[in-house]
């Protein structure tokens, strides 16, 4: 790893923290016993959502906020840089090559990170964690699960929720606004809004995978089982939505 | 069709398809039974259709992203451009005439875009479309119906909000702001709040017709009529009002 | 009246009609019998109001957008200009100078822009309103009342409130940003959130008196009486405040 | 004091009064009784609070708006300056220094603007304070209090979320936007909805310890005591959480 990685590495790693150290929070405080936000809605849940991608954009200035291998992968398929400096004069400057490699190191980062910030979102609702609660619920914070159970129709919706984020991202470039990290966190909004009725929208492998894996660790009290039968789904079916976006992008866009 | 048309042509397609997606989509999050966000209010589908908008304008880049045949109709009653591209220095120079033979290139997009918008959604929700629900449930997703039926009185609420529609995306010319797509899409989260309540708030004759033929032809399992003596007012008022903000500009505004 | 004060008063109606068209039609929705945001709360009454505004503040682009006689009154206290325009190389000329003169012609359209939104939000709504509901829900889509009436108290939260509007928007200048008529937009949502517990926030004369004028004048089903003991708070609270806003900004801002 | 640091004393003031004006003003709406806000949801307070900070940001311009001893004491602690101007040309001036004299006069600005604020929301919500009610609902409309009482555990949350809001800042000046005040108005929706549930983010010693005074001063009938036990939390945690969040930047952004 050059140095310019090695800072994309961290920058992801802190990223992604945030991300899920906010998304888990908000999750924690709409549906654990007992806290202020409890029953707040599920438009509570996507303002916290886009708002925990619009603080983890600002905190990975380093890497381009990719926060999601979703988002890796998608960047590959289209060839796009993965992180770029605009300097003086506006002259911009590609920092982090699209490579299978470094795809790597951004998704280990992008593991570690959420791993770390669903530990912080624990330790700031311990006290909630620690009352009598369903075990469902508890995992619910860290991952996602399907409202009705069916693998391939889930998986669809993943991928369709996932191509949505990741296509639309990729459509930034052309149309400049003054929003930066706000206009990604909208439309994390409004993908909950819209498509995260049947599975909760995942639409990142980190942001499930890593949570599901601190759960299991952690010491929570009656906390159950991981669901783990289900846990490909949110992995799978973004990675596909990613690649299928950066495809058409291709075509499209660039 | 030249190029430019050609291109403008599926980014219209792409565009529509991607607002009809997410706007059907938290419809059916906010009414189909056992979704997640299942009883999330106005306001969830206000922004959902907001956020609808702005996702498809970045999508539609090519075309201006009209999305709308009443916005189409609007420009053309100004003598507006269809599309323009901004160059380096600021020049702008204008891509797509605005010509009745574009307009109906546009439209056709348009249509095409949403009806495979609402295939996307149903796929979405697939199986909460398939459980057992009040038929007249199942069509909300796809298209508007009254609160109160009166085809006077509910085609004057769509002339009036599709008129407040395309006469402020007009008089967003003149002031310059850094939101690029957040304008429209805050523009029409309002209306929704604002004027949504007697019929839905269709205020664009491709998001409710191409999604109501869509309903038709799904394989929905109790799915019920498509309340086709309807069907003209959520296409003629948005045409009307389209109309209307387009005089009006003309004197007012240009 | 000149060219220029001419277009500011066609601008000023426009713009007032457009904002209580939005406004009106957001409190109709929300609390009318039988509309499809019924019940919807609060927080979808503040974000109507705040985009109502929104799109007022485009829809008035020759005159400034006061849309509120408050506003005008406090411009006129700290002698700012009404409006202005930007040239090339970002010189700003004054258009509209501040003098008792201009300010009267910019009250009278907003009297008379805010009567028109008042009778279209009720063309919007014309079945809902001919529905049985208690007169007094019908008064309040037109016209602010108090929650716990006393004329004192209620006085102080119009001035408070009112003050907040008038004040922070003259301390829009000296921060530079890129969200143009969403600022305001905003700071009357945050308004509505924060100070609208009382008195349901006039913080505008016109927004209240020239709609309550058209619930006198309309033909709406068991209307009953227009609460005009009351009808003097919303005007002087909202004016006070605007003065108070305006001679702070004169030591602080300017 | 010079005259620059008397000038920014005076902007904390009244910045901070708008922030506790509008901040414990949405509280009063929400939760005390007869108010047209009353049970409005997590959402509208966290769009209140975001928004409170919105406006106390725009009113503070002379002083860079920190509104907060957390962000002072991680500015100090990052070494950053406490206020800039910009002049022509994009030239950045340093106006107040980040010195410990500095800080002092910042907080005590701070404290007492957030008094002024709260007595300011006590007069627009006076007939409602004085309306019978549970004597911690009217507490709580000052100070925060825990959700599940845990000084050690309530720490620990009020930390975590402090960092988040002073890192984040901290990390706005790499990614421009021209979002201008909107973009920490929305970091402090996020931290509420995300992370606001078991202690109801005070995450600024200034908004909870001066409003608590406050209370303990006016004269509200039956309004029970202040619950000093829990007030060091609020105070030290916010502080801790700024520090670290300093610290990590130092390392990290600048």
């Amino acid at each position: 790893m050059g140095t310019l990685m090695s800072q994309a590495f961290v920058s992801e790693i802190l990223g992604t923290a945030m991300l899920i150290l906010l998304g888990a929070g908000v999750v924690a405080n709409v549906i654990l016993p007992g806290t202020k936000g409890f029953g707040g809605g599920w438009l509570l849940i996507n303002f916290g959502w886009g708002l925990a991608v619009f603080a983890g954009v600002f905190t990975a200035f380093k890497s381009g906020a990719h926060l999601n291998p979703a988002v890796t992968i998608g960047l590959l398929t289209a060839d796009q840089p993965f992180a770029t400096k605009t300097g003086p004069d506006d002259m911009v400057t590609v920092t982090i090559e699209p490579t299978v490699g470094n795809a790597f190191w951004y998704i280990l980062a992008q593991l570690i990170g959420a791993f770390i910030g669903a530990v912080l979102a624990w330790m700031a609702y311990k006290k909630h964690f620690d009352q009598e609660a369903e075990p469902g619920i508890k995992l619910a914070v860290f991952s996602t699960g399907p409202a009705l159970r069916s693998y391939a129709w889930n998986f669809v919706t993943e991928v369709i929720a996932t191509f949505v984020l990741v296509f639309v991202v990729l459509a930034f470039g052309p149309t400049p606004s003054g929003l930066g990290p706000l206009a990604v966190a909208l439309l994390v909004v409004g993908i909950g809004a819209s498509l995260g009725g049947p599975t909760g929208y995942a639409i990142n492998p980190a942001r499930d995978l890593a949570p599901r894996i601190a759960h299991a660790v952690l010491p929570i009290p009656n906390k159950g089982g991981g669901d783990w039968s289900y846990a490909w789904v949110p992995v799978l079916g973004p990675l596909v939505g990613g690649v299928l976006a950066g495809l058409l992008a291709n075509v499209y866009i660039f």
